[in-house]
């Protein structure tokens, strides 16, 4: 490597408002709905004189876009959070000149409604979580040049069993001092990103359905390794879901050690476990079809939350 | 006031273990349990020379603390977090010689059984939450002066109707523009504090009834502030659980602004908010029996967090 | 304990506005100030019946609370938050027929002026953190019988010395493995809370000279525990303040533990650790004078983050 | 798009031990020195196995990788976060065998030393922040083939400007109901990455340096817009440090609104601002020399936190 003196120019760049909350209740009739969101909006395309000479006229104010996202939520709304996000892409590329690519991201948090007298009370919820479903859609170019790409997924979603699991037979050097594990807790808290290959006949449905293979796997299928549970839950929810292109996962090892009471003479036998927060195993792994669609921008991030 | 050159001494301390994340699981059969739990201990009593003279001859060291509470995870863990926590409790109060009283905070964070096939799997679960159940337990004084109180909670408890809540009538000063609503979105994070006047049958029944009658209550009361839907909320769990002697209430009002939409020609008709972060309302109240039993030091608190 | 079947009554309350995100930048002259403020109010008096009949005529809405919050801020917003808050308790408790004390709580986040060409800017600034200075005021009763008490502080002030500190000679049951340690690190993110016993002259001087000797004894004095150096820095304070009535320090120990990297051939000496988020140590304790005056309300918590 | 029913592979995967809080004392002299770091780890190569199969002959335990980091904040850990780094890196993929590459990511939190008597402290510090430190480091390939990238930065960077600052001339549509701003508050919380073309003398002191130009250049050029700005920082940063190949900057726009206090007849006059949490604008942007080296795999993330 060499000091470098060429000409400075600007690279690529994006801008948008990030973290609208909106909040979308359906009253049509008593029996209310509620959608709980998050959502931020990313344009790409012409803006370099905004940066390069400070002239703003290219640059459609992040506020309008605010504005854009809480009117469509009434007017485009009324369905699953990818087909929101679809209906902003398309407004943005469609509709604003100097808009070569649009992105949405958004998070739907999760309510439940409260149960009285045996069933869900008509208009109060309580909020579930950890775990938060998330979408970020991409628009590119106009007219049939267009292009889309859909990625669904869930976040923070924690899992654990307290048996069933094992590492063994790993690669040793001079600094391995781990004992190989044939019961252990293995627990994480996945994020994992689905892409669409095509829309699916309901995304909500698919939304469900991914989530539910995925944790059934993690539940049912001895682990080798949290490498292994990974490929699995993705490997049975693309097969599970022609609709799915790819499937990318992100997981740390949240470690559970088997606290040292036999010291004072009480046997452990794999029931008390002391949980650390840091530091912790991180695996990341993809699966995908191998004649899967090409992801074009489909991955390139914004926010760093979806 | 005036300035002040008495002498300087020691006034009220205390110390301990906070935040021990405990995992217990229990496997006795196939079918697995699992209590996670996160346990601060808290002792008082004679200490002050380790303050004043550096002397740390009365001082059980913190990790002797964090021992206890993993070895008593096996030992005395087989119940409730309320059971637990007295164990730790008046083991700290009589057998350590210089504590005079003893408070064990706990927090447990709820898990579900993956389901797999109709029903929940043997050893797999997800996490649910924000809402995390609570409990605080102080044990003072020693042999038939020994005094015991027990607080359960929960926390984070975010819950919301979309409408049957209003907000209107009230006093108005030179800074009010503030207009009168008579259907809005009510939404809170709950913390909920119930100090027991004696143990009820079961400990866990406890917490899951006290916590749905509250939840029915907002959900089913019409309600003219946060202060009267809280009011009603403590009081429907008092009638229901003679066992309670007190409930202390703190809720933020979680604003849910509806959004103008209307400027752009749409109607907005109660469906569209935006949620800001802050600042927000918030109100604490209690509700308790006139004869509710001495709350002696119950409701000195030690982390914070409950 | 016994059940407990007596009449249900309302219990303490008290409400407000929390969070306002007061920046208030002055601009007299080219050479701006800012002062970055998180200020919270809060109300307690005759509001029983807004929980018990929902009735609101008595309650001032903590929207108007906000509105005071900015405007005294331009109108009573020109020196410490000392005395903007006790501005603004003095105006409820005298201006709102049913307030019979009010609490003003304020975070204040530092920022320190960009260096350019040796100097400060006039008008741009960095963060500096992550400690945050807070005071807590509360003004009780009307006329003759009004009281205040005002409380300064400052909050997350972390702080490590990597000598001159140990742990020995401690009281060991049969839970203890700790061995004494004669040469460790001691760190902590200290919360400490001064009372006022009269108004220093000025209050922007006492918050720097307080914190000043504080950290100067936590640096200078050897430490034989944690408990040790807390009362060190709280009497340091009281002797160096005679406007300061007491002192009360919260301080986690936030342990560092030194890693085993012997067993790999590489000695340690003191070098290498490890600092684990959780469990701590944390250690309570409170400093004052014997002839303080009567702190009355002054430590009733509001939002709890003062 | 079209359903998809192509053979599942495993696609791009790696792991590591994140977050490893290592906290190094330099005690060579009665002067000690402190480096407070959180390491991550990440490694990518010939792990298929451990995925499709379950075999971790090939892996590396994470445990292993934690202990030679913490072994090597001794042996290597003498200078920069840049030099530990690759020496990390260079470690795994020359002496562990299926390792390709790895990816070193390092956050560093500031300290100062305790003021006593005039100076610093020889052994006690206060943390400094909220902006912390940051580096990633990848080693790719061995023997004559290998290849190195270092990318430095800050993150959390809080800077403000009280004046000096526009947003005028922008494009508007049908959703544009925001007035152009003359004067307003221009506040971010900079994320900043520079990728280095050649090493410089003094990484240490290339941090200081590159953090100074883009304070000054903040504070000093009036903006048009945080586009103009940002741009303006990144081009000064290259400027002024020729071994820089490019830097990367994201931006949230923190708003800062003028609170409409003069419907209560008090002027504000630019003094009174609130601060939103969300939403917020986000602009991202790279400045780069159009002869910059090849960035190769050093973009490619793993943690998210550099």
């Amino acid at each position: 490597m060499t000091e470098s003196t060429g000409k400075i120019v600007l690279g690529p760049h994006q801008y948008g408002k990030a973290e609208n909350r909106v909040v979308r209740i359906y009253r049509d009739t008593a029996r209310h709905e509620i959608r709980d969101l998050n959502v931020s909006s990313c344009l790409r395309g012409a803006f370099d004189e905004a940066h390069t000479l400070g002239d703003q006229g290219a640059v459609l104010p992040t506020d309008s876009q605010k504005q854009t996202i809480f009117v469509y939520a009434k007017t485009h709304g009324d369905g699953s959070i990818e087909e929101y996000g679809l209906a902003l892409a398309r407004h943005f590329v469609n509709e604003i000149e100097p808009v070569d690519s649009a992105r949405i991201e958004i998070e739907e948090y999760a309510w439940q409604r409260v149960p009285v007298g045996g069933a869900g009370h008509d208009h109060s919820w309580t909020r579930v979580g950890p775990e938060v479903r998330i979408a970020a859609i991409t628009v590119s170019g106009t007219g049939s040049a267009q292009r889309e790409w859909v990625i669904g997924g869930v976040k923070d979603l924690v899992i654990l069993k307290s048996t069933g699991s094992e590492f063994a037979g790993f690669l040793t050097d001079e600094f391995t001092v781990l004992e190989p594990a044939l019961d252990r807790i293995l627990a994480t808290s996945l994020t994992a990103h689905w892409r669409f290959a095509t829309a699916p006949a309901d995304w909500d449905a698919a939304y469900t359905g991914i989530r539910a293979v995925m944790i059934e796997t993690f539940a049912t299928q001895h682990s080798k390794a949290l490498q292994q549970t990974l490929f699995d839950m993705g490997k049975a929810a693309l097969e599970a879901y022609p609709c799915l292109a790819e499937i990318r996962l992100a997981a740390p090892n949240k470690h559970h050690f088997a606290y040292d009471i036999g010291r004072f003479g009480v046997e452990n036998n794999g029931e008390v476990f002391i949980a650390p927060d840091r530091p912790y195993g991180l695996i990341q792994a993809s699966v995908l079809r191998e004649d899967a669609p090409d992801a074009g921008t489909a991955w390139d991030p914004y926010t760093g939350a979806v």
